[in-house]
């Protein structure tokens, strides 16, 4: 039976121009392979993105696996130093170039041509269901959430899904993520009274008050770190003035702290925490500060057990290196997912992600396609 | 006798546009009158910058009085606001309008008057000398400096020395300023290492090194004052690092602070002070620390005695108001004259200087050339 080929799928839907919230013909090259190979496919469009539902077998089944990823890529940045043309899925030393080469037109690529050489050569007494969305790189409001909002509707489902965004920094096979930190940012403003340098207890200098809250922030240990995460961070990013004048105590000043944090947190538990800092600060230096915050994503755990195992085993069968369980990393769309079934991450090695020649190693496509078909055979086994 | 009229050559001041560093016209009028009167005057012009020395009476006498001043003024600002041509003298409701009209073209005007009809009407077994500069509101670099240098080099001297500058806040008559605090503005440029928000281990953040350094500076009692002087203060007036990105931890960031300092500091003591925390903040936190000092002035204070007595008692038999012997404000050109003579400060009420529509009351003028007369009699009696 005709094997599905992973690496020229990549390279297909690396010819699409697809920077978000351009769906550049990646989703309608999709729905149409997948289409061709018996899959239920459904356009899920909303707010200007395209996304992609294709589900395989019966709806509501028990045994549903899902796969989860996205076709959007970030610009091109600096696109004078690319030294391949940037959509143009060209091949040099084994390696294959273009935008969202290893972020993660490769992964999707992969578990297309896994799930559809699967369904076709070993039909299985149950589901698979594939999300794909178009709007993962910016805002994702519109991309993942969208689909499993309509899932929701339309009574659709996962028991489980992996993510299949890029995972491992070096070697591949290295680390399946098992959940990540949250992330969220608080914007505070400082305003005191203005007034002469010379002349200081006339004015309300915010400047003091913005420094002891910082210190204060920054000095603060959130945590020592659990068995899954890393001890959770703030960074203190910007404190800005603009007061060029010296015999001037400023009226305000502004600043940031970026947060990632663990799941002994959460973003509305750190915002009380921040509140009252904030608060005591301002009390004491009798000033006002306005805080701002902006939760990107809460902290999330699927503990290690059934699915993390299925996956780490197959990873090691096909590779020979046993993956390492990591909570490390940025936000993905798993932060999403984790609501409605649990979750793994688990692609190939993302060195050059969102970078200028961002390519691939050609073979890896393969074997990473390799590796999601021994899952799926697997898990329904 | 006829007395010369100070509200008359206040006028005549103003309508001389001499906006720092033109001349306008006020010291060429100023060493034609007081030429007519008998004074031998020189004019002493450096770095592009007219000033002017006169003096009546015998060089190198014992008892020489001197009067400090100068005709430069600070630019219009807004100038469609003022209601009053700036440089028209026009009066109105008892009030000369114009830019310099209290700082300090009626104070020049007052003690050359007071002079001029003091060596006329009771000629002084002494000498009095009057040094006119054009530079005060901007660098001072050449203004009362260069008469002193001159001085020293002629072999000329003053035993005693007044600064007619407006030392009144609100009432005729209530304050004589005896001494300057010291001002110094320190320079703080902190840099770590630029990394991902989501990994600070890997970056060196310079943000909470600053924030520690402005609340250690800021949180430091200098002392509590002395017997003359207010308590030292210490202002921090910027900090600054301008990244928008909070997924990114910045380099490097900027502060500033200005310390107004009293007779218990100097400006070499405070920079070694502001270098060791600095160094400690540096070694505490990983980051290099750069600081840049410039001092502005130092303190001075001339003690209360018979100089300070011999003014108050004029004010006091003139205007019926006791002053205060106060160290308050900004710089002077005292902080130069100090290390030539003792010198105190005294002029009219200076509320509108450097503001749109600066005006003074004519009464006051009278009221000063009085005082200032009174002042040279006492001193010669």
């Amino acid at each position: 039976m005709t094997q599905t080929d992973a690496a020229r799928l990549t390279a297909d839907l690396i010819r699409c121009p697809s920077v978000t919230p351009e769906e550049g013909g990646a989703l309608v090259l999709l729905e149409q392979v997948l289409s061709e190979a018996g899959f239920d496919c459904t356009r899920v469009d909303r707010g200007g993105i395209s996304n992609l539902y294709a589900r395989w077998g019966d709806k509501g089944h028990a045994r549903t696996f899902g796969f989860n990823g996205h076709t959007d890529v970030v610009p091109l940045g600096d696109e004078a130093a690319w030294t391949m043309a940037p959509f143009g899925a060209e091949e040099k030393d084994g390696f294959m170039y273009g935008r969202g080469a290893t972020d993660m037109k490769s992964g999707v690529a992969a578990f297309a041509a896994a799930a559809i050489d699967f369904v076709r050569q070993t039909p299985p007494d149950g589901a698979v269901i594939l999300t794909i969305t178009g709007d993962e790189e910016a805002d994702a409001l519109d991309g993942t959430t969208a689909l499993l909002d309509y899932m929701a509707d339309a009574g659709e489902a996962m028991s489980v899904c992996l993510v299949g965004e890029p995972t491992c920094p070096d070697t591949m096979g290295e680390m399946i993520k098992i959940g990540r930190r949250g992330s969220m940012t608080a914007w505070f403003t400082v305003t005191g009274v203005q007034g002469h340098s010379a002349y200081p207890h006339r004015a309300k200098n915010p400047l003091p008050a913005i420094a002891r809250l910082m210190d204060r922030l920054a000095s603060h240990e959130l945590d020592q770190g659990t068995d899954h995460f890393d001890a959770s961070t703030l960074a203190v990013v910007t404190i800005d003035t603009g007061n060029p004048a010296t015999n001037v105590i400023p009226a305000q000043c502004t600043s940031a702290a970026n947060i990632r944090f663990n799941d002994t947190h959460t973003g509305a538990g750190l915002t009380a925490w921040l509140q009252g800092e904030a608060d005591a600060v301002a009390a004491e230096f009798g000033v006002e500060i306005e805080m701002n915050v902006k939760i990107s994503g809460e902290s999330f755990l699927t503990p290690p057990g059934t699915l993390s195992d299925l996956v780490s085993s197959s990873v090691e069968a096909a590779t020979g290196v046993k993956p390492v369980l990591s909570t490390t990393g940025g936000t993905s769309d798993a932060r999403f997912v984790k609501n409605h079934c649990p979750v793994v991450e688990f692609g190939l090695v993302g060195r050059t992600m969102h970078q200028v020649d961002e390519r691939v190693e050609v073979a890896q496509i393969h074997q990473l396609k390799e590796i999601y078909g021994r899952i799926l055979r697997d898990y329904f086994a």
